[in-house]
């Protein structure tokens, strides 16, 4: 497995969701930055499970210890280790023979064989977003602290609904039939300077979407206008540029969310990702028995989310801070 | 400019669109592997102009020369160079201190300055997708020949209509309005293994998003039921398995489009790009003039397609199988 | 800092000499391949501190925890967490305003300013390379149990000595004058396939000396008869084809050191490294302090090796075996 | 093949001897960089053959022919393509059932089988060497540009000779044999600033030697006093830190080749690379038919250099031009 990410801000990830630990490596962080280890604290407590009765029980305890790349409170430039032990891990409460629909388990079977973690999803599990939402934390800091660029998302749509007002009843809904709720995530990031990207290959859309299709559950991305442009003629989506009351280029429209031929074009930088319903849900399901090779009907127990989409929030937030930190 | 792409069948793209050439090397190609030229052509007409008369009138002329990597019919193992002499560039056509509304003229002159070449868009232009879509025949073939691979994709959808018996009077009334239409392509791709792809990072879609999002209008990619997911429960996405006639497991659904955990599952990768209008009309549009930093109204000239997105469906083919060819 | 090597195999190594942990994340271990970590632990030991008068006493207790990436003895395909708490660490023995001559110190400092950790090197320490050695140990399993590769190196000479029988007087002579000693590592593959490599960029001796040159104090890498081809004709030194015993093609001599034009022809790989002195002796050198931009001179303490050239042969072995499990 | 390097500024080299063309794709040259073009043909001159009666009488004019990335002069950021159609290219000239010792031919057999072009030595030519110098002249240009670094090499010695007045006398004894000569480079870069490279992995030193030894005959790399600190004591070769007349800090001495600990130290950086005997000689030498799998004695015709060091030169200068160019 290819558990790394990035060419300046560097990740790689590592743990397993009911193995000894889960953290990060990261690498590229200037020295003399100096984190405020507080909001990375409450970063991970957005994407903690067990806050509302909504969300799984677990208590992942997602504390983890800086245990390298730190002197007197600043980043020296070397590699920064952040580990978590687990706590509150049941190994036995996964049975590895029957995959389960939607999930990684089949397709791990077939590339790792029985030798594949699958306790909890392993690492595949998203718990290992924990650690991205950790570094995604420093990332946000420093395009802060570099361009005074935030990043912020919100849940736009759950189970169909988009007023937030209904968010809680369409949760609970799925929760008292026992099944899990899709949902739509919106981020935004002001701030971000014109000029980041490239022509071709590795605009930005790309690394976004790149980092965005590594959270489990997303199953879609778009920028701007993104899927409404197919119901729409140039002249409607025109983003014409204007010259502001500081003598600042400026859009009056932003239909392309922010980029342009792959590069960013100084207005705000908008996309939207869809999460899947969580796939284990109590109704039983079609799958197989890999030791026998035959159809079975199975009903999965653990611990789990009847809507992962509110936790998600900051794991985008996370993964666009990542992204954009390339160009820092 | 970063122009390259991939780690195993790799890219470098180069030219203009109205400058003396353009063209790719490809690196990577495995020894023997002796291309079909004659397909590659063919692949190159889906995506040229002015072959009906709702696309652009420019003759583009793609005749590529294989240059290098190639003895006698079969690849060498070394770079292949594929290059193309520019016939009927009319740099004259653009006037580059008004920079075009949802083209990459402006992000572009931010990031390069004056020294971009923006005639006809430059190395921005959709006339540089011709060297991907070369190289794609060439991984499309890769893909068949190890794996009995199939790619084809689709115009799903033009300006709204999903019929595509309404798709010519779609483009004709966008033509007639001197306007633009966007729309959507969706692929699917037969016979890919299970095990392809990394969890988390390097997932599949993330990959296929990378390449995709580098096609120019691209600003929306979905897996399976993509955006749909949102007003679903688990439920009614569930992809169960069972084992099909010959003892082999397969899938009763497919939401997923073939993708768990970032890996192949076996079943049909499916997914949807969406294209957004081709910003030039013919209608006037804001924008600045760089030269005396004021607001100006400019009806911008120049041969384009009222809607490429017929043009682009072996764009979205080629990238997806350059994007598949990393795992051979 | 950019502290990850490896495209297949690959490393992403953190710590710092006198901080809290050093450690490496290994990524890219096939599912199913069962380390022997007693072997690893041996390796280890090669490279330790303390076991002979002739090395520094402190005692470094390199005792690495795998926390990830194994299960029931077997790797599982995601990345490896190898972790060791430092013990024995001295933060007050350094002075960090006086750069220690032929020392990372004066670089680091121009580089990182004054966050950089120089705590005994921190993260420049020749510590690290036990992280390193830990990876390589897993590198060299790999590749005997595939392709039955055997590596090896020897001490080939220390301070002009090239008989083994008086490498230990070598010492001791510059142990007794409060100075140190340099010398020349030899390593020798057996059983590498041919074909591994790339012609121009990417030769098997650019990747060697990528990471041979990775390792403290080694300051040239020269592959066959190396330097000495410089006094040679090339009727000396041709490596002339046969076909052996059993049918197979071999070579006659072996001056290439078993590559060619970049890539590994069958033959014995056989490379030699020279390891500078330690810089750090006990006369007084010339340095400045850096608080106030003054000539100083100054003698440096700390625990240090007279002569560092025995514990690098396995250092040495790890970094071929890191780079040439690249192939595998 | 892999024929890319660079993650800055960044190679793709393509074409063979005795194919069509040559030529390279540079990516990353900053937008407004305006090269001195007849620097580049003054450069590529001094690689050329057939200057003197001591190299090789191919022809092979070297006429690179640049189609993109430059508009008015000046670079504009997207890729260059440098092109050159080979002339004089005579393909019969090789036998390629006929292994030649000490050459990439049986290597690149087994690699890419029957299906290399090994026509001169195919792509793995020191002829794609001229593609290097000529990215190299651009990457000197830059390095001059933006630091007023200056890289120049010259030959140290040829067949043991390390007097420059005894140069042709050597290689005309080699020519009179029948034979070819050896020799050493000896390559210095001035006004290179403290602070480029990375501790451990991807050190000034691993970079230079991974392109170093990317040209062909290279089979060895050492920096400062190489592997004579073999024979040197820590005390003889520390170089002492000082303040100079302007108030900055210098080195007393330069043993370690102006890096430490991987990283440049702000002293003139030294290196030197050993080239290997051209390995094609008029005398008969042992090989195998690889049609009949049997020992034979064959001389190999061709037209050949008795010593290719005064031509390496210029390709070494561009080796450490190119690599160097990174840290830009």
């Amino acid at each position: 497995m290819n558990s790394e990410w990035g060419t300046k801000f560097r990740l790689s990830v590592f743990g397993e969701s009911h193995g000894a630990v889960i953290g990060v490596v990261v690498g590229g962080l200037p020295a003399g930055f100096a984190p405020d280890f507080d909001e990375v604290r409450r970063e991970l407590l957005r994407r903690a499970p067990g806050r509302s009765e909504n969300s799984t029980p677990r208590r992942e305890g997602d504390e983890f210890e800086v245990l390298s790349g730190m002197l007197g409170g600043a980043a020296t430039g070397a590699p920064l280790l952040a580990f978590c032990r687990n706590a509150d891990a049941r190994p036995g409460d996964y049975e590895s023979h029957f995959p389960r629909p939607g999930h990684a388990d089949y397709a791990a079977w077939v590339k790792y064989g029985a030798f594949n973690d699958c306790r909890g999803g392993g690492h595949f599990s998203g718990r290992l977003t924990a650690p991205v939402v950790f570094a995604g934390a420093l990332a946000k800091q420093l395009l802060r602290e570099r361009h005074g660029a935030g990043i912020s998302a919100i849940v736009a749509e759950i189970h169909g609904e988009r007023d937030p007002g209904k968010f809680d009843g369409a949760i609970q809904s799925a929760r008292d039939a026992g099944d899990s709720a899709g949902g739509i995530i919106e981020c935004r990031v002001r701030g971000a300077p014109a000029g980041w990207g490239e022509p071709i290959f590795h605009s930005v859309e790309s690394e976004l979407a790149s980092l965005l299709f590594s959270i489990p559950a997303v199953k879609g991305v778009e920028f701007g206008d993104g899927f409404n442009f197919a119901k729409k003629l140039g002249g409607e989506v025109s983003d014409g540029l204007t010259v502001d009351e500081d003598g600042k280029i400026a859009f009056l429209a932003n239909h392309n969310g922010g980029i342009n031929g792959g590069i960013t074009n100084g207005a705000e930088i908008v996309f939207r990702v869809v999460i899947k319903p969580t796939p284990t849900i109590s109704a039983p399901q079609s799958t197989v028995d890999l030791r026998t090779n035959t159809p079975v009907t199975h009903s999965f127990r653990g611990r789990h989310d009847p809507c992962i989409v509110p936790r998600a929030v900051v794991v985008v937030e996370a993964a666009a801070a990542i992204a954009l930190a390339q160009y820092l």
